[in-house]
């Protein structure tokens, strides 16, 4: 008898934050009956900040019910907030889903498309603040579960994310399968993971540099609550 | 006045374990005047073990003198080393570059190349007792580091050994500024990252669920010890 798959779509767009998407992909390939699909609005090549191509598996507009929806992010997610089919497709997707989820500043994209209204949720620590915008309340860990909603905080925290979402999909003993093939055993050569734990002088380094990037952040996450709070609660 | 680049070449292979390759990818492709080519034989697209789709940047024919070489692992490994096409560009590319690296089963193709002939070394914890084939000594560590040779344990220890990289590349300021961006702060929900650390049961299932791989695994790296080691010493 064949078990049922876990239907489970990634999106993917151009400059997203590739580690935020291939994360979690590596660990959520991984579930036993797992059937991953790769989002983007074509099947062209979708280039990440960092240049690294990726061919995606599937179209919006091709794209089957999921079971899990997820939304990486990265500098690219300015955009999406602001793409009315890129929002109809996540709402649409997140309302019928069992798991709606994000790493990073993919959360802002649930945000924008009214999957955190009244919701607990994790993103990158420079864009937590961008959070109550969208009605949502920030908290900085790792791993955010409120109800269907699973959020990962910046980046590497997808890691994290998706061994998490495996063991809920498929039970502990699965995820730590995955876990120990994975070798995740973490150990950073510096102590600088955290604003919490990295030197002043680097936290304030690193805002300097994202400086640019973040102002253009808010004032997308602006635009894209006026929207979604303008929208009829149906169209939420 | 343009400062000197650094050029790092990323090995991308049918079969590879993605994170492998995509964790230090994104640690490395922010390293300041990072220039990152991700090499296979020809431009097509290359498809992970979990069904994953990257675009090269450049082929083996094209690709320009590395100052860094980086040769991931993954089930696909296996047909690297018995590829004299692959071999010999590795051999070639790691004789010139200024640090020759891995990641995971990446070291056993380093090792059928001849690079690690009395080093010590890395690579996936349930391969670390084929290093010895190659006259590599095998440390059960995340990165290990031999000289110019610095490897990285099994799949998740790429960003570990792709931030120490970083740090030896740029400094360790812009490792650490590298860190946070990344928010690399793991705290893995379960415990179960290494032999050591997981419950005996899990161990005897990945190792069983593996086996196969293993069986194969081992074959291919006895042939590809003996080809290196009959090859003259100018050759190896």
């Amino acid at each position: 008898m064949e078990q049922k798959k876990t239907v489970i779509g990634m999106l993917i767009f151009p400059k997203m934050t590739q580690l935020d998407f291939t994360g979690p992909f590596e660990a959520l390939a991984r579930v036993p009956n797992a059937e991953m699909h790769v989002i983007w609005k074509t099947l062209d090549p979708v280039r990440s900040d960092t240049g690294l191509a990726f061919l995606p598996s599937t179209t919006i507009a091709q794209c089957p019910p999921l079971d899990v929806i997820c939304v990486p992010g990265g500098p690219g997610q300015i955009e999406l907030m602001d793409d009315p089919e890129i929002i109809a497709f996540v709402r649409d997707m997140g309302r019928r889903a069992k798991y709606v989820t994000s790493v990073c500043t993919g959360a802002l994209v649930l945000g924008a498309a009214g999957l955190l209204d009244g919701y607990e949720a994790a993103t990158h620590w420079m864009s937590a603040e961008q959070l109550p915008l969208f009605n949502a309340k920030p908290v900085a860990k790792r791993i955010v579960v409120d109800r269907n909603r699973i959020t990962g905080g910046g980046v590497t925290a997808g890691i994290d994310f998706g061994l998490y979402l495996a063991g809920q999909l498929a039970g502990e003993e699965a995820a730590c399968r995955i876990q120990l093939f994975l070798e995740y055993d973490p150990a950073p050569p510096f102590n600088s993971g955290s604003p919490r734990s990295a030197p002043a002088a680097i936290v304030q380094g690193v805002r300097e540099w994202a400086a640019n990037m973040l102002e253009r952040r808010w004032a997308a996450s602006r635009r894209a609550a006026e929207r979604m709070k303008a929208a009829a609660p149906a169209a939420r």
